[in-house]
């Protein structure tokens, strides 16, 4: 095994990285082109892309080169669910220091594999460029399947608002690494690597969602995208949510609000949906609020326990 | 104006861009939800993506933010030409300083609208996260038509090689620019602007191409991937390519071999493709080289005259 990524070279980079993605049946033709081909069975294409800086998105002494590849995929895969899609495939642009360990970015290909071998998705191609500091540029491709997108414009007052996945364990770990601790590990973990509740973006399209996006900014942040979409105002109650025991031991030993982490986390990719108020939800979705129409005054849309939320209600990722 | 994007904030930034990215027809949603869906009519999709970095593909000082939009788009844009497909939307992704001035950021999203604006493309989303240097991750999207992709893997013995596009001229910019001189004006500006030849990809394929790839890497590599993926080789005439007259008029300056810049220089995103010998070909497609069986010891597959040729033959680059 070389050293670097410089003693393998650019196209043996790619061709290790390659071998370590296998192509799915919806590949037609994978790497290795100009470009790649994909089947597209709904004749319109969901696309979104993400870009992921190293000491930005994620340290190389906090995650492993897999647990990087699985939350660059996972993160793109929620926003293609987010939509009422299924995902079909990612490409990848990796910016390599020259010293990057070889091992680093075979083992970044393999958590990409990991997060998307079970649903099917390939890992279609790609791009190896040199750079001073690890950068990994997802783009994830989806399909319809027939259905209309659920885009974040169509909550009725009237809804309920639900949300199935994690909220705020991805924050209990970023609080716990931040302060040198490596444990507990359920919560650090769930930094590592989100926890996608696949499948159920389309779930959510087929329940008649009127309205979704994947929580990546924060609950209260994401939410608000959604009200500021739609025309309405949305109210959470609080006793609602689930603050689950890890986030209130982590928080306890930190002198820490878990509720907070809850409404303004992000990085767990849970789906939030609106449905009508008469739906019947699978278990998995949790209800956390309802949508009102919106009146003056009511500031950014969404509220907890009918009052505005008096901490930071998302990021900025630009601020400090 | 607020002076940079720090001023703007993410959001505003965001909003700033999107306003200057009108969409096309073929956008079924465009920005500001989690994912895009863009028409693929052909229900299979065609992808590609390049990651730019500052001072690795792009300097500030030698390029403006608008050069820099027209390059992403044409070299993506370039990888679905050289598919035998149409470009139909782009995703861009952008890392920026705080500090960089909003005007950059706005010029670049003027760049990358003027490229595409003229093919119908639109860029349909992206993604806005902070770095050290400005990062530009473009992925391209392409419909086929009904047409098979053209790859690399098809040339055939007898087979005609030929070329649509400039070659060397973007080279011969970079010698220029490398030297800290600013003139000739068009060498530097092939350099800052590749004009790709569009349509010629569709019309290679219409034209029964058996194989075709763009020369981003140099000539003489981007035929070495055609004669590996199709196990042949591939003979250049180099009485037959055209080495323009300002390349001769900086080359003579500079006192180097404009023939290597058009044999081995990068970044023109010319078409190369082969056909059946007996085609006809339209002007803007000139007949280089030919196509024979792959003997032993043939090296790496790609002759000048009927020799090795002895510079570099492309570019790694990972290479200093």
């Amino acid at each position: 095994m070389p050293d670097s990524v410089s003693d393998l070279g650019e196209f043996g980079l790619i061709g290790a990285m390659t071998e370590r993605l296998p192509q799915g049946p919806g590949v037609l033709l994978g790497p290795g082109d100009d470009s790649a081909v994909v089947a597209a069975p709904d004749s319109r294409v969901v696309v979104t892309t993400d870009l992921l800086v190293e000491n930005r998105h994620f340290r190389r002494d906090w995650s492993a080169a897999a647990d990087v590849g699985h939350k660059a995929a996972a993160q793109n895969l929620a926003d293609i669910e987010a939509m009422g899609a299924r995902p079909t495939a990612l490409t990848v642009g990796l910016g390599t220091p020259l010293d990057l360990p070889a091992s680093w970015a075979l083992e970044l290909a393999e958590g990409l594999r990991e997060e998307c071998a079970p649903l099917g998705v390939s890992v279609v191609g790609g791009d190896v460029v040199r750079s001073d500091l690890v950068i990994v540029a997802v783009t994830a491709l989806g399909d319809l399947g027939g259905a209309e997108p659920v885009t974040r414009a169509g909550a009725q007052p009237g809804d309920v608002v639900a949300v199935c996945g994690r909220l705020g364990w991805a924050e209990a770990g970023h609080q716990v690494l931040s302060r040198g601790f490596r444990t507990p590990r359920v919560v650090v973990e769930a930094h590592r690597r989100p926890q996608i509740p696949y499948g159920a973006g389309v779930e959510a399209s087929r329940l008649g969602a009127t309205s979704m996006c994947d929580v990546s900014d924060g609950l209260l942040g994401d939410l608000g995208h959604i009200a500021a979409a739609s025309g309405v105002r949305i109210d959470i109650d609080p006793a609602a949510l689930d603050v689950a025991g890890p986030l209130r031991e982590v928080a306890s030993a930190l002198g820490a609000d878990p509720l907070a982490w809850v409404l303004t986390g992000g990085d767990d990719n849970a789906l939030a949906a609106t449905f009508p108020p008469d739906v019947e939800l699978p278990e998995r979705w949790n209800v956390i609020g309802s949508v009102a129409a919106k009146g003056d005054g009511d500031g950014d849309g969404v509220t907890v326990a009918g009052e505005p939320y008096d901490g930071n209600a998302g990021h900025d990722h630009f601020a400090g």
